[in-house]
């Protein structure tokens, strides 16, 4: 099987285009990720997450091992088969979730004890076994189990956090070990204290891993904060690796990230939004719930091709928003799906044009 | 505009195979048409549904009346631009839902004063408004508006009803008046009284409709009464007008009600079973919320064509059932509805070819 292989086609400026070369096909990059939480990417079916433009899609960890459960899914096949989506899958370790969802947490050198939000029942998730469900699941992507401490912890809360990740780090890329086709990604911890980021990158490049991905931000910082924590964190990150940036973002997020030379993304906004009747168009948010869409002709957005847009005006969006129906949350999760991948089609191409600054003050950008 | 027009093309004993020609394309019957209620049929978008066979759909003018409004959709192009289904739509006249969703309904010689169940705005349907609003919405066929009476009604209630319905099925009528290309159906009443759905069937023919409904069935009687209501009102109805039984049904109803001469289906049995985790198949009824599915990798039916029998297994609709994921609702609704259209079309093929009785007594029955 072939190996995971980076490859950059363009840079401007920190920005830079490139391609993640997998067995399961290419990702080109910068990409944005849908989230495909339990299996699904809410409300599509693959091969319509497939024609938004999506190369790889993210599955959670937590979700999976506790409902069907890591074991089931590789009896049934692993993942791909599973959910029916041949191409890369990068799923996280579960960390996140375990903070975010679980109840009773007890953190351990060892790793983490927690109750199931589902059905209360209690789980252990040390690096060890989150490599080991990785590999049920059959991802092509990795990532090790980190501790995401809270937003607003102080920097020695911070710092002691940081030496427990790096140490899970180095446990998640042993339990890892060699796996020909597939890859391992390290997490960047650090909160936002320059000198915390810079040491955390650096020991993960001593580690050794085959994409950098930053953690622990979009928790609450602010943007300005986000964007300066990249600055100062991604000089440390070697050039001829990937660099996720994890749980980000809205459109804007994105561009000024990847204007700071990240290259994948991903985030539960553009499906949950869509369940929520909230649709990106170039013309800012819109939150179909709103009266004033009830007899609008127009398609959501003329600029689209997604069914959506091609096939429905506003007022039916509003209705079937309004009415509760299933539609409402298919149409504008495939729309805002769409959205988020004509912005990264945008991006890749600008900055292999080397006309990154003209997209970003042209009505592209303006208008996102 | 082309006349809506009906052509029979086969008969095997009482059952028939015809065409219902309209102005918007060919209704092979027998025919189910799945509800689309409030403007989507649930969890489907409309080029699915075609995907499915269905050559119509339905559409509730009582739940269409309330939201979005009949003048609203009609100023937006007409139902069938706003569902994006450019196929015939066949609306009911809202009476029925009426008698069960709405609140406080006040019945007079005129029409019925009810509160909406959305809101509990008040609003007034008579033969004439029906039509109208079916008018507006631009539906191909028009039903009148009709009394239901209650289930366990006796015979006196059941006759004074029907009076009602057939001064309402004059008045709908003359309110239809002439409109090319669109057809105007009565529908019989009379309870499980021979004499009383015998007089309905003569009066309505007298009016003169371009098909007939028998309405007043599956609302509680049983198959086997339904049966024979059937059996003694089809006989009083035309030969060459499509015969249409409202609300049904199990897969069962509708092959013993094709065996006796009915024409056209509707139910929400397929799209609302989906919905709640229920799969019909040739080996029976599947709850697909059982744990007995969660190590299954087989499909849902090996010899069905639709995504959710090609793509997944039966553990993986099992999950998203049990996790809540949309996905589960779309993939059971399109199989349901994709399962009843090939009942259709087995049943249209089995009397075309005048074998009805090897198709009964054959496999593709006895499993249904």
């Amino acid at each position: 099987m072939s190996e995971v292989r980076f490859e950059l086609v363009g840079a401007a400026g920190s920005a830079r285009a490139g391609v993640l070369h997998t067995p399961r096909g290419p990702i080109l990059t910068p990409a944005f990720m849908p989230v495909g939480t339990a299996g699904s990417v809410k409300a599509m079916l693959p091969q319509n997450v497939r024609e938004t433009g999506a190369d790889i899609v993210l599955g959670n960890t937590y979700h999976l091992m506790l409902r069907p459960g890591a074991e089931r899914i590789a009896r049934l096949g692993g993942l791909h088969v599973f959910m029916d989506w041949g191409r890369p899958i990068l799923t996280d370790s579960g960390g996140f979730q375990v903070m975010s969802l679980a109840s009773l947490r007890k953190i351990s050198e060892e790793g983490v004890r927690f109750q199931s939000h589902i059905d209360g029942h209690e789980e252990f998730l040390s690096p060890e076994r989150a490599m080991e469900i990785q590999r049920q699941l059959g991802s092509d992507i990795h990532m090790v189990l980190d501790e995401c401490p809270a937003f607003g912890a102080d920097e020695g809360e911070i710092e002691k956090s940081l030496g427990l990740s790096m140490r899970w780090a180095r446990r998640s890329k042993a339990a890892f070990g060699i796996q020909p086709g597939r890859a391992c990604f390290g997490i960047v911890q650090g909160g936002t204290f320059p000198h915390l980021r810079a040491r955390s990158a650096i020991e993960l490049q001593e580690i050794g891993f085959d994409g950098y991905a930053v953690g622990g931000l979009a928790v609450g910082e602010g943007q300005s904060a986000m964007f300066a924590t990249l600055d100062f964190t991604l000089p440390y990150l070697p050039v001829d690796r990937p660099r996720y940036l994890m749980g980000v973002g809205k459109p804007d997020d994105i561009v000024g990230a990847v204007l700071r030379g990240v290259d994948m993304f991903d985030c539960v906004l553009p499906t949950r939004s869509g369940r929520n009747g909230q649709a990106f168009t170039p013309a800012g948010s819109l939150n179909l719930r709103n009266a004033r869409f009830a007899d609008d002709a127009s398609p959501l957005d003329a600029t689209c091709s997604c069914p959506a847009c091609r096939q429905f005006s506003r007022a039916y969006l509003h209705h079937t928003v309004k009415a509760g129906e299933i539609i409402a949350a298919v149409l504008l999760t495939w729309h805002n799906l769409t959205f988020y991948q004509r912005i990264m089609i945008g991006l890749r191409a600008a900055i292999a044009e080397g006309n990154m600054s003209a997209w970003i003050s042209g009505e592209a950008y303006k208008l996102l």
